[in-house]
């Protein structure tokens, strides 16, 4: 079988994880990742080797670090089926017109708007509808932990409405410039923060209201989640229809907090400690009436990889089927 | 006119801060304050001018460290006519019958259970019940923040359902050894969190449920504040309400974070950069129906002083009216 040809433009948090989880799929294989400067992540992905590309003014500094590169990102979009734009949140709209131009396929992350590519994508969600597409963004994290529990729930149970407070991580682990360092910060004031609105842009229907603070800590976002449902249910019914979902994960065994499950991943030997699953806590699943809570944390950094693999098995047609793709990609990958 | 006689039993955190303030009003003050340690508050307690008690078996300790003592604990409970109790959560209890011994009055904070009072006091909600009660619990700073809230949404509007999510600070800026330093740890995992019971201790007919996390800062809580009403209202309605209160504060010119309301408590020369009110966002304040939400940051350290101050007025009969017991209070303590 001929690999889909998928490069990686932007090696940066979530690009270098792509990279890895394409790799290790049998039906794609990475072509190249892109890097802007030669530093020490440019330098990883050339010893792991992947053919480093980089923008044709910066070719000298990587010449004098002295780290090959294999030609400039539009070369590298050239050879390419379908590009996975991994560049910060919005700078992968000015991207658009060299896709277009090369005529291949492109994801972006959540931090473009969903009108970039028209079509939001969340494997359990709407894995069919981005069969055969050109263009597709994949929701962020926090909005991809949210679609991962609404959808089942709402399948089974009907959701009636949906409120959710998020505690954000402050920014990520290597990032040494941004806070706070001792304050929480209503982010935005004004509500709804933009996640409910996102999670509209995968499951129109949703009536959701979302609240987000951001906090002093790098590891996980955490949410408090509420939903009122249009069916009778107990908290076993909760737990079985998230127990049917490949990317849940309970948390039990003296697991009380993110550290404790970054230290899991550790143990686990997951790479860099990547978390992909939700992560809920069973004994926080609590139902009146028609109305439930719960707590869940979302490791940012990895959270939405295994559903760039799967957006990119639906728009190559690699596998129509949604449920077998996420089957799939979770093997491959080691979930 | 012959003052009360106020006693302070636990000089740390909150007991300072009591000392403080009930020495700032006109018709009652510090007889004593109590310290089991002879530590820099000890130290500072004497150079105010407060008479300082400790346990019998510490005596030595402080004449070693230059701290004179006025007596023992028991010694300084006979002299008052109300001890305030603010030794740490759960100490309290062990105190009530040398209280009792002595015949004198009795507030507990919040870290006791409302049975050892047998009231649970808020200014604003219920000041007229504690009228020359003996006993009395002042709830803690969550429950004391949002008691000021529901109340008088709830006179107004009618509270049909109260939803909350506690951003806990991890700890109070003086302590060195509590965490978590980079985690978000639900506490508790099981729902609801305490805080939700403890406001029907107040408020016995609102239907709230509350779920708590703790986070790595030490400056205040902040909540995410979900009310649903029986009354169509707007959000000009809430904000009309709230500014009724005198011990809630709006925030706004530049400040978007609990790190901003503490230096506007510095600024404003603020004893202990203290900040007794309910910080709100009133840009934060969303009607959807017959729902609203709003953000609102709680300085757990200093918020439930003016109460104290309250039920110590309300228990000696200073004054019958808690609207004119809550003014004198503010004007006193510069609120």
């Amino acid at each position: 079988m001929v690999k889909a040809k998928i490069a990686v433009n932007g090696y940066g948090t979530i690009g270098k994880r792509v990279a890895d989880a394409v790799q290790a799929q049998d039906d794609m294989e990475i072509i190249g990742v892109s890097k802007t400067k030669p530093n020490y992540e440019a330098a990883v992905a050339h010893q792991k080797g992947y053919d480093l590309f980089a923008p044709a003014s910066n070719s000298g500094a990587f010449e004098k670090a002295g780290i090959p590169l294999a030609g400039t990102i539009e070369e590298m979009v050239e050879k390419a089926d379908l590009v996975v734009d991994c560049t910060p949140g919005g700078i992968g709209e000015a991207n658009k017109p060299m896709y277009e131009k090369a005529g291949v396929k492109a994801i972006w992350q959540g931090g473009e708007d969903h009108e970039l590519a028209g079509f939001s994508f969340n494997a359990a969600s709407n894995y069919e509808g981005a069969l055969g597409r050109d263009l597709v963004r994949v929701v962020s994290c926090n909005t991809t932990g949210l679609c991962r529990v609404i959808y089942p729930i709402d399948r089974e149970l009907g959701v009636k409405k949906v409120r959710v407070t998020l505690a954000r991580r402050a920014t990520d682990p290597n990032d040494i410039k941004k806070g706070p360092i001792n304050a929480i910060v209503p982010d935005p004031i004004k509500l709804p923060s933009h996640h409910g609105p996102d999670i509209k842009s995968v499951l129109p229907h949703i009536n959701i209201t979302t609240a987000a603070l951001k906090i002093p800590t790098t590891l996980m976002h955490l949410h408090t989640v509420n939903m009122e449902v249009n069916t009778d249910c107990t908290a076993e019914d909760i737990n079985r229809i998230f127990s049917s979902q490949s990317r849940i994960r309970f948390m039990s065994q003296g697991i009380n907090s993110t550290a404790e499950i970054i230290e899991l991943a550790r143990d686990m030997g997951r790479p860099r400690n990547d978390m992909w699953e939700n992560c809920i806590w069973p004994e926080s699943i609590t139902v009146h009436e028609r109305e439930f809570y719960f707590f869940q944390a979302i490791h940012q950094e990895s959270i939405v990889v295994p559903e760039t693999v799967d957006a990119i098995r639906a728009m190559m047609e690699l596998e129509s089927d949604g449920a077998k793709s996420i089957q799939k990609t979770n093997k491959a990958i080691g979930l």
